[in-house]
């Protein structure tokens, strides 16, 4: 298999990109790579070119750039260079750790939706915080689509559905849908709807609506959002663990030589839970319900965070994610166009 | 004035909120209460009965009943007959630390909105967890509406306003909107209009939008929100805090002796952590928009957290929150006329 890299995209590239590659290369005889990047900065940092071929793209599509106007005016990019070879058949998936929008942009676009699929979401793993089977959970849409209708949900839930069984190998994924209470009939219009369709859908195992104060729990295995609240309470995540880590800190060096001592021996416990925090360890961020996997990283990943994805994106096409999906839609479609269909008149 | 309290409503009702009353009474000489109440409960509970009246609700709203419903069938709950007698002038502010839904409810239909407010909205304080001017800010609504207009989301700003200067007492407060990212565009169809009248309001200091990740800094001072993502954003902050801290606790315990002695040292450290991230100290969550204020505490609440906000009532009152909130949408009813016209047409 081929996975089209965007060599160019993140803080740390290209050198952490090109290492990262180097170390998923060495890792996985069976994937080759086409780094889409600057040649001449890109190609001095390859140290052994086995399987890793650089393919120029003279522009750079900037973390700062309006995504749209970027994917139109930035042909040459490495962005649009990468995911038009994945549309063409020339490479198997798309990897990148550059701007978000114009690498949801280039999935939507360049690459396209599979047919059936209205609005592709964008999926995350976060942590789970209490011992159990799980340390991890789905979370779907984090942010691909502001606005959000009720068959937009439902939709989500079966995508989330299939990547939960084939990439994270759960049997039966518990899927919750994110509300402003566990009752059924909470939320707004859009939820209460979304709740009702999913209650009714018999091949998914639908347990209602879950709170966001018990996500890091393990309330759901893939958890079913609008991109709007999803996109929040995923910054809100990390913000708070930040600033609970920055205030932990704070209090110990203002606290006297004990705590100092203390927060010296308390070293491993903090870097534990640093590590278990981070996220992005587990691999990056999946546009669900494009015809290949489209998966950005965190623009600060280093290296291994990078090989990590690559691994990721490797078991995506393994587990054949995608033709799964598409599948499933292709045999649905008359299904799903009576759930659009009730679901737009409420 | 006096305040009337719900003294069935909490998980540690009647006990607790007996305590914090007398608490109160014992610190704010202007202030007398009326506890609505199952007499044979809470008479007995009261050590000084200075200033403090027991009005019998043999009734009692459950944390579990449905809100509308129980207030239509239990006519004789504490709920009820506190916010009734506000209603009729009998006190001026109801006080609450039961289930939310119902005080809401009681707010809406028996106290009443203001004149020209269409939805009233549920704020709260949160810390501010960076050193600076700032310990604390408002966010609105985290919970009363869950269908959000951008109509309601401008009437939040210039209720927020108003508290902020009044109660908090901060000269200008910046007021910011929270969306899925900082750029003038970002959001949905509702947050995007939103954010286009807020921009037009003369009498506003709006910084424009803030994202999520950024709150605990103190990115701005009064937090502007539809009520489904405050709400969500709300819980994630207590679900993560909680989580961060079990979590170094969990490594802590799983680490030997020199990190259980680190932890025996880093005690205070952890303790200032959980003071600073109680946001519950600050006071309870206040229904801003309708005709008295209404005041709801965490069901969890304890008689010092009881105390405190009984304080926050007394300084709306002193402050006169409410009459200032009814003279501006007095004076100002045409051009909000006009406002809700052009938000409506979007």
């Amino acid at each position: 298999m081929k996975i089209a890299v965007d060599a160019m995209g993140g803080d740390y590239a290209p050198q952490e990109v090109v290492k990262g590659i180097e170390q998923a290369r060495d890792r996985y005889a069976d994937v080759t790579f086409d780094l889409y990047g600057q040649t001449d900065k890109v190609q001095p940092l390859i140290q052994n070119s086995e399987r890793i071929t650089v393919v120029d793209a003279p522009e750079v599509i900037e973390m700062g750039d309006e995504p749209v106007r970027a994917l139109r005016r930035k042909k040459q990019s490495s962005i649009v260079l990468a995911a038009t070879a994945v549309k063409e058949g020339r490479a198997d998936a798309f990897f990148s750790a550059g701007n978000t929008g114009a690498v949801l942009a280039a999935g939507l676009l360049i690459i396209g939706r599979i047919k059936g699929i209205e609005r592709p979401g964008l999926t995350t793993t976060l942590p789970v915080v209490v011992p159990g089977d799980q340390d991890q959970f789905l979370m779907l849409d984090v942010g691909a689509n502001a606005d959000t209708k009720p068959f937009n949900l439902y939709q989500y839930a079966v995508m989330g559905n299939y990547y939960a069984q084939n990439v994270m190998g759960l049997q039966n994924p518990r899927i919750g849908l994110l509300n402003n209470g566990t009752e059924d009939d909470k939320g707004d219009m859009v939820h209460r709807a979304a709740h009702d369709a999913l209650a009714q859908a018999s091949d998914l195992n639908f347990i209602g609506n879950v709170e966001s104060r018990e996500l890091l729990n393990g309330v759901a295995d893939v958890v079913i959002t609008d991109g709007f609240t999803g996109n929040a309470v995923l910054k809100n995540t990390e913000g708070t663990a930040l600033s609970m880590l920055k205030l932990l800190k704070d209090s110990i060096m203002t606290g006297g030589l004990s705590n100092k001592m203390g927060a010296l021996m308390l070293k491993g416990a903090f870097k534990t839970v640093q590590n278990k925090m981070d996220y992005s360890k587990y691999g990056g961020a999946v546009l669900l319900g494009v015809k290949a996997p489209v998966v950005k990283t965190h623009g600060s990943s280093k290296a291994v965070t990078i090989a990590n994805t690559i691994g990721q994106i490797k078991t995506m096409i393994d587990q054949q994610v995608v033709p799964h999906v598409v599948d499933y839609f292709d045999a649905h479609a008359d299904e799903m166009a009576q759930a659009k269909e009730s679901m737009s008149q409420k």
